[in-house]
């Protein structure tokens, strides 16, 4: 019997970074739909979980994506919610990339020490990969400094993370311009700068301005990138006693952990692989015990 | 050659339900559109007919769904008149699953007794499982009363009905509360329930006070069911002396009747699989000879 | 590792036609989209590159499509512009079959003569193939009659050409009427009719009525053709000293170049398919050295 991922895409187009990987973690056959929200999403999930025998329905999964986070989350719960007793089949989020991006990133930090009681900045934290990396860098115990433009938009997420993690400890910051990037980063000893393409947030030489720094994560891939000092294929390169990854040094570990949920999505009908079970899987796959 | 199957789904969305079918009746390739007319679809009738050999062409099929039955209609028309010579792939018609799940509920039926001159009551009736079930049960000599909340959408069902079958026995009836679902059924021998999802027509112990009752069947799979006193699972279990169906108990038939209709597409190049064919294949999948 | 086209296509719902075409020439998976424009291509291409590593992006490549050679070139241009560095897959432009179907036709007529300083003429030069017909009758020093129903169109597509290659020699003519169209065709050596399905250019005995032409090839094969005197099936068919092509006569060196394009595709992730490489494929196909 053939495994059938369906990828339920908020965004018109559906993603074709997801439908590459997915072919490559060896998915049979993928239903691909763009433009999916709560309201014309349940005929679609009637569709998963009424064509196959129970004991079959583990060949089956959905997959959540799409650019749009808040929506992503909308989604999986009307998902969830048409699921019922052994009617369900196994489902994964992963809008824009955001739980294996920053599952990613925030694991290779953590692969090189205790994130408890750090201080970690997150530059473009209102992002879908931005709002991931919050939330896990303050899972982990470290302080985390949201950046964006506008405070609004960093408070919005603080409040968001907050409202399901209260022991969260989160500050928001707006910047704009070069020096407010850097002046954010001053006391960082993480920063992770998950900003849209195209956006260079942190200057030339600014790196070695930063006194506490210690990890330099930019997921950029597309030049200009979000750190100019990193190189798109760093991965743990060492630049004046920082560890510095680029978005491709990041990106293999975080293909690897998207091919691998997508591969578990298969063992059984009633996972639910969310930004925290798929940072479990980024961190044994890079065999850290906690 | 790889079989293809192109599915023309009236519905924004393109049915998951019927890809996953068609997977796993084995069709190589699904090519899925959603959203289509009379108007768009000429291209895509020609991408079927003009792309392989004329002795090729049993290898391509077109499946028309969605979940109005109407639309489907005009669509399949359309698609029939674009074809021209030999220029033609094998077709089948199952908008919202009415073709295979009347089939099978019906066949159910037949499989027990004949059904000329019976009382039949379908529930529903002006959904695209409903409208099929009563052309159905019509077409073996049943009398059939159609019921639906408006009596004007009732006798329209059976208005489209005899325009086609017009030595049909037919009665329009509307029905909005238990007690009317209750008094409508009263005198019926045959009972399908063919409602929307969640929608119950005839509330706990009501069968037991049909005197005439011998065969239930609900075609609802999603609680709460059609019929409260007939489990989804139930297949042929008598209760009080009536022969009860519930929507999975029906749906292996259905399912076995849709595949093989799909394997069917790809024996030849002529054929067209409409409601009385795919009636056929229930029946002889059911060793039922009439 | 899967081979992977990604299918662009600027019509609302992706051709058909290429999506079968994409699956005999051996592509292994297809991800079909439509209504792709340059404003929302740029995530697709991302997708496409960013998936597998340099040396495996060749398992990839792009197909642009749909029915407006204009907008297929606008979309192309974006996408060439979103590959940077070896981050690029290899891509191919076929709107509506302009390029196959136009290089097949022109690809016959060269297999029979030199065409330069020959008089050319294409009926329906403003739909997709007629303007490739027109640019590569030109690009082999034909003199090239571009006839459409409005004068102002015919010009468009000589001014569109000529701004490319300016040595070309090309003249907008237009033409209504039955009479009209064999007044175009009067000092013809070559016609051909790339018209809409179910467009007549020239009736019934008209092309005996044509002193110079020697070569005739009709590209429309939904009856009526575009040029009565030729059958659809017509494959160097002599009628009374005219070498005639009728669209399925043609339409079989079109598939040919069209799947031999799709598999050159996968040999490498740096070629850019378009109408002069893909004349070229079926020049060889033919065995014409130039």
């Amino acid at each position: 019997m053939k495994t059938i991922l369906i990828q339920l895409d908020t965004d018109p187009l559906p993603s074709s970074f997801d439908q590459v990987v997915a072919v490559d973690a060896g998915a049979d056959q993928l239903l691909s739909y763009g433009g999916v929200n709560p309201d014309n999403v349940t005929g679609l999930v009637h569709g998963a979980i009424f064509t196959r025998g129970v004991p079959d329905l583990k060949h089956t999964a959905i997959f959540v994506g799409g650019s749009d986070v808040a929506a992503g989350e909308r989604l999986i719960k009307k998902v969830t919610k048409t699921f019922f007793g052994p009617m369900r089949v196994s489902l994964m989020m992963d809008s824009n990339g955001c739980n294996t991006t920053a599952a990613a990133a925030v694991a290779f930090a953590r692969s090189r020490m205790s994130l408890t009681g750090k201080r970690a900045v997150v530059l473009g934290a209102t992002g879908p990969v931005g709002i991931r990396a919050v939330q896990l860098l303050a899972a982990e115990g470290a302080s985390v400094r949201a950046v964006s433009r506008t405070l609004d938009r960093a408070q919005g997420v603080c409040e968001s993370i907050a409202a399901h993690s209260p022991d969260s400890v989160l500050e928001p910051a707006a910047a704009a311009t070069p020096s407010d990037f850097e002046n954010v980063c001053r006391d960082a000893e993480i920063v992770i700068a998950a900003g849209a393409a195209g956006v260079c947030f942190l200057q030339e030489n600014t790196l070695v301005q930063l006194p506490k720094l210690k990890i330099a994560i930019d997921l950029n891939a597309v030049p200009p990138v979000g750190i100019a000092d990193i190189g798109v294929m760093d991965k743990a390169v060492e630049k004046s006693g920082i560890l510095c990854y680029g978005a491709l040094g990041v990106g293999g570990l975080k293909m690897k952990v998207h091919k691998q949920a997508i591969r578990q999505l298969f063992q059984s009908n009633d996972q639910v692989l969310d930004t925290r079970t798929i940072y479990e899987l980024a961190l044994n796959t890079l065999g850290v015990t906690k």
